[in-house]
């Protein structure tokens, strides 16, 4: 485990100092609005994301600051989603990451703008020529995240969780959910490295099939977390999921079952990335890594 | 008056229509989510952003179906900040253009959603090859438009008006923080006209001065119908900014200088068109029918 948990610990740093350059400096009369931007962006995370993309794009060396711009803006898509998903009006959430919740720290209506302002600004970064000298490029992109995050992607996930049991309990429209909610950007992100590195089409294919799999398998984990974790560990609530009234894949299924399909999902995941060889192996490590994580 | 209010209503309806076409139909398991956003983008509104899109578009001859797409977009940011300045952490609104605000015809989680998706969407709809056939302009209208949007523009604006009398109740203050939350997507509307029509550059400095007066007084038209409107005329309420101790130009200034500044900047405004003569006539009209509207 050591080299992955190095690799990831040194993409979060990356990620963490790319975003503190590009994020706006908290100054002005709009200090508070930038400094919920900085708080939510800043504030850690495994950066996971940012992490499948630079791998995936690394296995066909595409060039490392476009990696590293659209991980950036993938990231701020992915704080975004957190601050509002955090909200009173959502899951009501007070602690993320054993903090406050940005609405906590700040207040309601600077947590709704700083996610506001978080989505838009990914779109700034992606459009800028400094992300890929290839317009182009930088439009696939764009179109990429856009169709990842909105009403079709992560936003219709979150809308579907919410609704929780009135939606469908059933293992079906739980997989959809969790599809859109994480698996999206999830997608996403695998695929931003592909289309970065200009991998070829089978190439592309066996990644979307990771990407797929891999999104599943996180997300079983994080339903078993919230389970089985304790709160001092993970830095949140726990067991909000049935408190709320919520479906997840362990309510729907049973832990051990959960178990079990994370597992093939886990499996499944590292044979898409036979073809690659040794290139993938970190790509195949964090899918162990993220199973066996307690936060 | 006719010809400018016949124009008016043609733009509107068509850019209803577009948007009709454009937004995901609301069907699924998402249908409450889609049904939010429909609500919020085609009930209604001047879509005076439209309007100025076009018309500047239409001084060089742009594509219509170009000017039409980019205008949809603008539309639905529009939407999106109205939707979220009206939840109840925000301006708590129950009730725009007559009838009931998203979060109470819906619920708050969806209307934040709903808010969220139609942002996002604005970009899914720049980034797509039907909106211009040459990327460069596609990335040129995106980082127009999340400049215009994001935390250094409209959103930045939205949270200065929230701050009210903190962040300064002098007429610099306001003046920026209107320039922010109103000016900024004006002033974009406009430029984007231009810059589709590939404008000369003396023609585009002088849109933006354009742009940026009528902003400014576009805003003050709204602040005197805030203190002077009729709830039953302009179908929202009235009086709000200052009894939720907000600041705006007539609580700063009072409603007679606030009157005459309007009436200078719309001047001032119709000014900067005298370059391009006739061709810039609805540009012009339109200052005059915003002050001597009622809502």
């Amino acid at each position: 485990m050591a080299e992955i948990e190095q690799r990831l610990v040194e993409t979060a740093d990356r990620i963490t100092v790319a975003l503190d350059r590009l994020l706006p400096r908290a100054q002005g009369p709009e200090t508070r609005l930038l400094s919920a931007m900085r708080y939510a962006a800043l504030g850690g995370g495994k950066r996971l994301r940012p992490f499948l993309l630079l791998e995936a794009g690394r296995i066909f060396d595409a060039d490392e600051q476009a990696l590293l711009r659209v991980a950036a803006a993938v990231e701020c898509v992915h704080s975004f989603s957190l601050v509002h998903d955090d909200l009173p009006c959502m899951d009501d959430d007070d602690t993320r990451r054993g903090a406050p919740t940005v609405h906590v720290e700040f207040d309601e209506a600077t947590a709704l703008l700083a996610g506001d302002a978080l989505l838009t600004f990914a779109f700034e970064l992606l459009a800028e020529p400094a992300t890929h000298p290839d317009p182009q490029m930088r439009c696939k992109l764009i179109t990429g995240l856009a169709k990842a995050t909105g009403p079709q992607g992560m936003i219709a996930g979150q809308a579907l969780d919410m609704a929780g049991k009135d939606v469908g309990n059933d293992l079906i429209a739980i997989t959809r959910m969790n599809r859109l909610k994480t698996g999206a950007l999830i997608n996403f992100s695998v695929e931003a490295g592909a289309l970065i590195g200009c991998a070829p089409d089978d190439a592309r294919h066996a990644l979307q099939r990771y990407g797929h799999d891999v999104g599943l398998a996180f997300q079983l984990a994080d339903d078993l977390l919230d389970l089985q974790g304790r709160p001092d560990v993970t830095g949140k609530a726990v067991q909000k999921d049935a408190a709320a009234g919520k479906v997840n894949f362990v309510t729907v299924l049973g832990a051990a079952p959960a178990r079990e399909r994370m597992q093939l999902l886990a499996a499944q995941a590292k044979g898409h990335l036979a073809i690659f060889g040794p290139r993938a192996k970190l790509l195949a490590a964090i899918v162990d890594f993220v199973m066996d994580r307690q936060h």
